[in-house]
């Protein structure tokens, strides 16, 4: 079968690459059993305002796993991403060191990661110029996720940005030769795009050490479809003030909750096709304590909404009991914070140097 | 008249535009003569050849004349501009200290310009980043250079380091704060994309000093319409062999322009319309030597073809002499020529380093 590239991107989420995607996503993870130090992640988040429930189940948790099993995990806070789909950055410091302080907080080991953001490591930017000149305009269009993020953006005219995104995406995944990225099925094309560019460059450029590509093959680790959401049955989102932030307190966090929508029925069952809300708060409380969510209802019996409001609330809170207090430890100690951030950015432009030195001597442009 | 961007930038080169385009140039001609000091100039060029008779008539000339009436000259060997429209990068190393060598030879003073290469300066690339946010896709593909190079291309598909081009070397413009970009008419519409985008970066992400914008307003220095032709009366290309590269030999010289293309008629006039080639060839000794090419076609008379050929053999081996002697002088120092590029290479750094602080700080992205 002979695909082009743009075919092969658009359908890297059909379903017979989704289950290739998966098996070899298996592979990856009982690779990572057997030896976690052949392994780098590569991981990040758009400072855009502060993590939330949605984030910790779906992503998060799985990073601090992943740390905690060994592997090299690097975290990208993405600044630049913050301008491709609006036009001023908000109050973009503060969000960069709550972002840093969700990290730590949540379990991110700072002596093992490396924490770092876009606009400070010069050399990864440039390698959008070379990668650039290894996509076609018409790749760049046929990218599903620059497709949708396009629609979601309503009629607004497509910024330069936006347009090369996944390029600069691929520049964030090949400049520390991760070879692993967490990613949900939606996010199979990015690296599918970053895939192509390290070939490509490999094929056109050629290499440095004759047995060895520049660009390591970035992998998808797949993570098991996890749906949480918002209070209301409707999607997380902070517009729509349906989510727990991280950094919320226990009390807050209790008056969200109280807020939520069930159904009138006071006995509770799992049953997400007919009750939506109600086992969509059984599976936060789920998440959160580890129980079933099927044994969660039984508990709660007819002890209807009030119950499991408090039932929710409870498990959530003392989950996130010991993150919140190491938020507050960590939002007293500003220093410690930068010096994180500081030494991640030293390390990844170390890094960064490195490669870009390696693509220069690949392309022939080190002259002296 | 309320024109959008994109009509702005197409009509750069109407005929209206073209005036007050040319009559700006006037003026900031007559203010260099003022006062030199307040101008900075970039130009640049591909390093994809040797230079020859059509660089150095059309811009190199140009560029010493400028630099010699006190102008500080930034000149950019734009190694990534190499890989916009082919596959691979050349012989470039040789063609970067072939294009240096020239630019000493033809009389740039290395002790006053900066000469320096695109891959070389990563904070200058960086600016890419926010520069893409401020342009959409459409502006970007109704740019009429990128419509016509791509066309040069024979339908060749377009790659996403051509179709940003007009932001990369808007960045080339604006990282070092030219304010004065010698060109000709065909790319007025990248000044003007570069004028777009230091105007919007100013309304969007504002200021470090209040009363003065990060970037400044560069503009067009419009040379003379001078349009030199091959040997052989057509469009000057190296592929054609119609060209003189500077550092021919003379012997060389003679033997390119004993193939030009004559006519039949003895007599020797100067008749752009009914004698093209002739013509052409007296334009070339005119050039070269500074008398009129009337006057030297009533010197040569009768002479015929062979005397014409001789008069321009000997204005341009002698215009050449020096250029040829400085550069045989060059190339035996290799060393010297390592040491300019890498002091320019320092300098642009120092500056783009300088520019990009500015504009992480105007857009909120110093976090420590």
């Amino acid at each position: 079968m002979n695909m082009t590239a743009e075919e092969k991107m658009e359908r890297s989420t059909d379903s017979a690459s989704l289950a290739r995607a998966l098996e070899r996503s298996n592979e990856i993870d009982r690779a990572i059993d057997e030896d976690p130090t052949h392994f780098r992640v590569l991981t990040g988040d758009r400072p855009t305002g502060h993590l939330h429930l949605g984030h910790y189940f779906g992503t998060i948790r799985n990073r601090v796993l992943l740390q905690q099993r060994g592997v090299e995990t690097w975290q990208l806070i993405a600044d630049y991403q913050v301008i491709t789909d609006r036009d001023g950055v908000g109050p973009l410091k503060e969000r960069v060191f709550s972002l840093l302080t969700d990290y730590i907080a949540a379990g991110l080991d700072p002596e093992k990661a490396v924490i770092f953001n876009h606009s400070a490591v010069p050399a990864l930017n440039q390698l959008m110029l070379p990668f650039l000149s290894l996509v076609t305009e018409s790749e760049l269009h046929r990218n599903p996720t620059v497709k949708s993020e396009l629609e979601a953006t309503d009629g607004r005219a497509m910024s330069g940005l936006m347009l090369t995104y996944p390029v600069h995406q691929a520049a964030d995944i090949l400049f520390c030769r991760a070879n692993v990225v967490p990613v949900g099925q939606d996010q199979l094309p990015h690296l599918e795009q970053a895939r192509l560019i390290a070939n490509r460059f490999d094929k056109r450029y050629g290499r440095v050490h004759k047995d060895q590509p520049v660009f390591k093959r970035p992998e998808a680790l797949l993570s098991e479809a996890m749906l949480v959401l918002g209070l209301d049955g409707q999607k997380m989102s902070k517009s729509r003030g349906n989510t727990i932030e991280l950094r919320m307190s226990a009390d807050e966090t209790a008056a969200r909750i109280k807020k939520a929508k069930t159904d009138a029925d006071r006995v509770i069952t799992f049953d997400p096709e007919n009750r939506p809300e109600v086992s969509n708060l059984l599976t936060l409380a789920s998440l959160a304590n580890g129980e079933a969510p099927e044994a969660i209802a039984a508990r709660i019996g007819d002890g209807g909404g009030g119950v499991l409001k408090a039932t929710v609330t409870e498990a959530i809170n003392d989950m996130l009991a010991p993150i919140r207090a190491k938020r507050a430890e960590l939002e007293n100690n500003q220093d410690y914070l930068v010096e994180i951030l500081r030494r991640g950015n030293e390390r990844a432009n170390e890094v960064a140097e490195e490669t870009l030195r390696d693509v220069r001597e690949a392309m022939q442009m080190i002259y002296y």
